[in-house]
């Protein structure tokens, strides 16, 4: 039996990569003035692997590793003006509207009378606090839970603290390595529910097993649950 | 009588407006090539108390800030390589040293057998994490909150969380505004020991009363504590 369910936000609940994504592309394109042949998604990426256990997860530490990879791929030929376009980038990423994905608002409506609920997302405090408050869904949570990294410790501490036996215990969202793993690694149960581009730190190898399922969509949680 | 105290980090515990100042003074160094008269710091802080509320607080804004910042008082003519700098001066303040203030060390220690203690500290999650692991005080305090904003709904919800009567409890801080006005609103006493420095955003105006003291130094701390 399942009484608490887990639910990541960014990619789960609303839409998020794709934001990333646009503003990574105006990126490129910007860069690509001065270096046509330039791959600049390998370039940042490779930066921002290394620059993420610096700047953590977020916005602000995405378009710093954005300026860094700009400056470098040009030889700092990228000019103050473009770098000041880009600066506004992040500015516009925080103000970015909250799109909740189909199926979200009446799942959770649905979900909230059988389980107790916790949502449990990754990143920056500031803008995470913002993004669940346009969200409209605050209310329907027991509890709110943001984090600077979904890993073992982080779930044992939050599955200490809001007294939730692991067994009965599921973990949703759309990170294998973020939501699923470290939480069957303990001994719950996980369901994946993938996005439809997923940012390469997030990338991970191991396949469904009898811990965790995949859905395609967010609707066949309640009656997967139901059948648990 | 006092149960719980509930204590500040940056600039109460340890040093932090200091590495902010320094690197500020950098980049008024810099721009200061371009501009000899401009006012940087006024022109920062015009800044930053409009970008405070998209981007939150720590490192990470406040870089954004100074990059904005120096672009728009040199009308564009800062370089690139000079920008590329700035971003290396935000790794280095997130990879600086946590320098406790003097006298910390042995006032946790001494307090952490009759009271409670809560760590409450405002800001970047992953960089206050990483500070509060590298200060080695973490095992001292029976809770550690990261909050995105210290007012008086925040404190409300910590005091609920961690079941504290609000009588019996006490905010010390180096900030009136964050640590001691919404505490004493709340019905709450404050101990405020200023830091030598004050982020202009942190500043208040009102003065001690009966329900917040000033004290010049934490290891006055413990003999009041014991006098209420």
């Amino acid at each position: 039996m399942i009484d608490t369910v887990g639910l990541d936000a960014d990619d789960t609940l609303w839409h998020n990569e794709s934001i990333f994504a646009d503003y990574e592309e105006r990126m490129a394109n910007l860069v690509a003035r001065y270096l046509p042949d330039v791959d600049f998604h390998e370039r940042l990426i490779e930066l921002e692997r290394h620059n993420v256990s610096i700047f953590g997860y977020g916005i602000k530490g995405f378009v710093l590793s954005m300026i860094e990879t700009a400056i470098e791929a040009t030889e700092g030929r990228i000019t103050a003006e473009e770098i000041h376009t880009i600066v506004g980038w992040a500015k516009e990423m925080h103000a970015h509207p909250v799109e909740l994905l189909d199926g979200v608002a009446e799942t959770i409506e649905e979900l909230e009378h059988r389980y107790r609920l916790v949502l449990i997302t990754k990143g920056d405090l500031w803008n995470q606090e913002t993004k669940i408050a346009a969200s409209g869904l605050a209310d329907h949570f027991d509890a709110v839970e943001i984090v600077a990294e979904k890993d073992e410790a982080t779930y044992t501490r939050l599955l200490e603290r809001h007294d939730i036996a692991v067994d009965q215990f599921v973990m949703v969202g759309n990170s294998v390595r973020s939501d699923i793993e470290p939480v069957v690694s303990l001994g719950g149960r996980g369901v994946h529910i993938p996005y439809h581009l997923t940012w390469d730190l997030e990338h991970a190898t191991i396949s469904p097993h009898k811990s965790w399922v995949e859905l395609s969509d967010i609707r066949q949680l309640p009656p997967w649950l139901a059948d648990q």
